[in-house]
């Protein structure tokens, strides 16, 4: 039981009280009663866990467009109806991209024989010619290389090889991913091999959106497995590498789907908005379980638990289960669109999307003031070890486009260490998410969106909206 | 560095002259001097990490009949030449099976949607129809629980559903693979899956051999991801589960082979023999580079090593890379047939075939007093944590046709706790292993290698052989 650690810990630092440990006095806003009720059920009903396995065992892969997603979206809106919870949907115009068959294989020559490449198109990549495209490879660690390499790269294929090792570097390479292959093809590049963006590796390679950008040729994109990478690294070191690539990805016309909208009315300010949100998509590969099957099981629950109150909280929880974050963020486009008359009335907004791990804390997006009003809110939840306002800002993809209303964001930090061994890949799977830790990072959702919905007080705006999206370390 | 601290702490106890030690004059045999030279090449030059790379990198899988495996043999061949170590080729028949397109899923049902199983047929399974089968899914832990469910078997896929967790464990469950189709087969089910001999999972199958009984129906065999055991154990106890299985696999007629013999003659007995071995097929996925590709540096690089000593040691050392030892066999029964008449004066046998991380020690199989002698040799060896004789008995499959001619069989035992986690599978590749294990374990089979043909002395042959082979608990 490695995360009853933590837990034990926490409780200890309470019974000793340690001068951190704030006087109970300090304990304002909601009654001590509704903590225990929602975090208790939390902690002890499973729901959260149950609702993951009915999302990633009954429905599995849901990328935008595919009869899964369809699935997924009635299976949201009626379980929201079990539970008593009102839903509806927001319809949302989706892409429609289709994996097809795919290989790769380094080509035999005098140094080497063929070796096979475990590869998995990127998101949204165009396929190659229809008996595959062969190229040399050219090794680059950035995109400035790339730039710097000029005429070396015409004709070639980039790989993209990187120095991943920690969860924490994500955002740093992961616009190699979503941008490497504009930059490669500006360059002249025929196609792009990405070193997958992962933290463990069983020849088990990761995908992600490829990022075309306007007016430059699109070329084909694939991920490769960390392994395969070091491989094309290992043979490069001797001389000439030959790939061919073979992908039979489409794009198909856009397709219907749907927010799934669900909210518990506030009692006493019901045009004030707390929205609890996590995206309904996921890659087509695995079943999307840390991604982002954990956070709708997190607040599906959250809703369920709060709509059982009574009375309701102060002010409106609305749950938001967006569709396509994974390539495209359509859902959350078209959330903020539908609903700018009323984004100055969100008060706050929290999106849980970096899989199904134990909380470390909250983060947030807010005015000044706003972390000394939101730590005195917390103590409830020091014993899950998640009591604690952190550094870094509290954000989220299907979030962004609500940065220029001035929404306050908060966030349930989750331990992503070991995140990005699954994310994106056939492996991010239901086995992966630790009932407890899922468990717990509930319990924390569901309290804070209870509290931002009910207590007197509302959250600072943040003082003026960034000129781009703030990248989220775990995100997208 | 993981590796350095057993080595430092191993120093430091010599250093410190704990009780435990023995005193400087126990060490016997062969000179401290050559101890120094054999151990200090091995861990400073760096040549069994390049052969492997070699093996590897240059040619890739090299399942038997396969032009991986000819790449191999003539590879080895090569290598034996380029050291100045004596060689030569010897036939050996072996099995080519094929494998073809092949892929699972369970078939959607009210209760929820398809899901796409991760597989791998069993190296010699039959093929299905070509359309697939399609069958109920009954699950089970054991071989008895096949017979025991009698005619609930009939018409279904069987599910070999095991609980193994570590890597001492791999012996205990893999007769599940090995002989359960044909048990299956017997109680009328029409294919089996297979919960993947895995420590670690990534959604990668790991295949290995099915053994057909004969006058039994063959039925096909694949070994399915843990995650998708694990989903299938959960769809299950919903009610009935169907999977659509697909193998394109065949067997072709026999392949011409060879097993790579090599030697240092013997400067005073050449007719005594100490055999070397390692196997040099490996399975078709990954690049077999733990099985057997380290087993195969390791003895090539402790061939060179004592072929450069003069004056060369008393009896002949002798390198046997092994054709065929993961589906047949074939390759150590020819090699006891060609030469029974010699067997006799083989006075200690030693396979490598456990990966190729670090030395833990030395293990037996050999007559009363053996393992004094041995323990008296192993002083070298402390430092690098490998100085000790351990419980369980030395073997290998190679070795096993040298059972009834009392060989005695010697073994370097390595680390496996990680082993199952690649082994068999398509992560079996050179960045899984360790340069510092591999350069250690080298070390460790040259001294051993070196002292077993040199000391006067001989070990005692075992006693009696056993009436079957005894099982090392990470082989084949």
């Amino acid at each position: 039981m490695p995360s009853a650690l933590p837990l034990s810990a926490a409780l200890l630092s309470l019974l000793t009280a340690s001068p951190k440990a704030p006087a109970p006095a300090a304990v304002t806003g909601p009654s001590p009663q509704v903590a225990e009720r929602l975090i208790g059920a939390a902690l002890t009903e499973g729901h959260a866990w149950a609702r993951l396995a009915e999302l990633t065992d009954g429905i599995g892969s849901r990328l935008s467009g595919s009869e899964g997603a369809e699935a997924a979206v009635q299976w949201a809106k009626r379980s929201f109806e079990a539970d008593g919870v009102k839903v509806w949907l927001e319809p949302v115009k989706v892409p429609r991209w289709v994996r097809g068959e795919e290989s790769a294989r380094v080509l035999g020559s005098e140094r080497f024989r063929a070796h096979p490449l475990s590869i998995l198109a990127l998101g949204g990549s165009v396929s190659t010619p229809a008996g595959g495209l062969t190229a040399e490879v050219i090794e680059v660690r950035s995109l400035d290389e790339v730039v710097a390499l000029g005429d070396k790269v015409k004709g070639k294929i980039v790989l993209f090889n990187h120095a991943m090792r920690e969860a924490m570097e994500y955002g740093k390479y992961a616009g190699l991913r979503t941008r490497g292959t504009s930059v490669a093809a500006k360059a002249g590049a025929v196609g792009v091999l990405v070193r997958s963006l992962a933290t463990a590796s069983l020849r088990s390679p990761h995908t992600g959106a490829v990022r075309y950008d306007e007016g430059v040729e699109r070329i084909p994109a694939a991920a490769v497995s960390v392994e395969d990478a070091e491989l094309l690294h290992r043979l490069l070191a001797g001389g000439p590498v030959k790939v061919e690539l073979k992908l039979g990805c489409q794009t198909l016309p856009d397709a219907d789907s749907f927010n799934v909208v669900a909210e518990v009315k506030g009692r006493e300010k019901p045009q004030e908005v707390v929205l609890l949100g996590a995206h309904l998509d996921s890659w087509d590969v695995g079943t999307g379980a840390h991604d982002d099957g954990a956070g709708v099981a997190m607040v599906m629950e959250a809703a369920r638990l709060i709509g059982k109150l009574k009375p309701a909280p102060r002010r409106t929880v609305r749950v938001v289960l967006f569709a396509n974050e994974e390539n495209g963020l359509r859902g959350g486009r078209a959330y903020a669109e539908a609903h700018a008359a009323e984004l100055a009335n969100h008060v706050a907004a929290l999106e849980m999307d970096s899989g199904g791990f134990r909380p470390v804390g909250v983060v947030l997006r807010a005015g000044p003031g706003g972390a000394e009003l939101v730590r005195s809110w917390l103590r409830p939840l020091e014993a899950l070890g998640a009591g604690s306002i952190l550094q870094g800002e509290a954000g989220g993809a299907d979030l962004s486009p609500l940065l220029p209303a001035r929404v306050p964001f908060v966030g349930v930090r989750v331990d992503i260490s070991r995140y990005f061994d699954v994310h994106h890949s056939e492996a991010d799977t239901l086995d992966k998410v630790d009932p407890k830790d899922l468990a717990q990072s509930t319990a924390a959702v569901a309290w804070v969106g209870y509290v931002l919905a009910e207590v007197p007080e509302v959250l600072p705006r943040p003082e003026a909206p960034p000129t781009e999206a703030p990248k989220a370390p775990a995100a997208p």
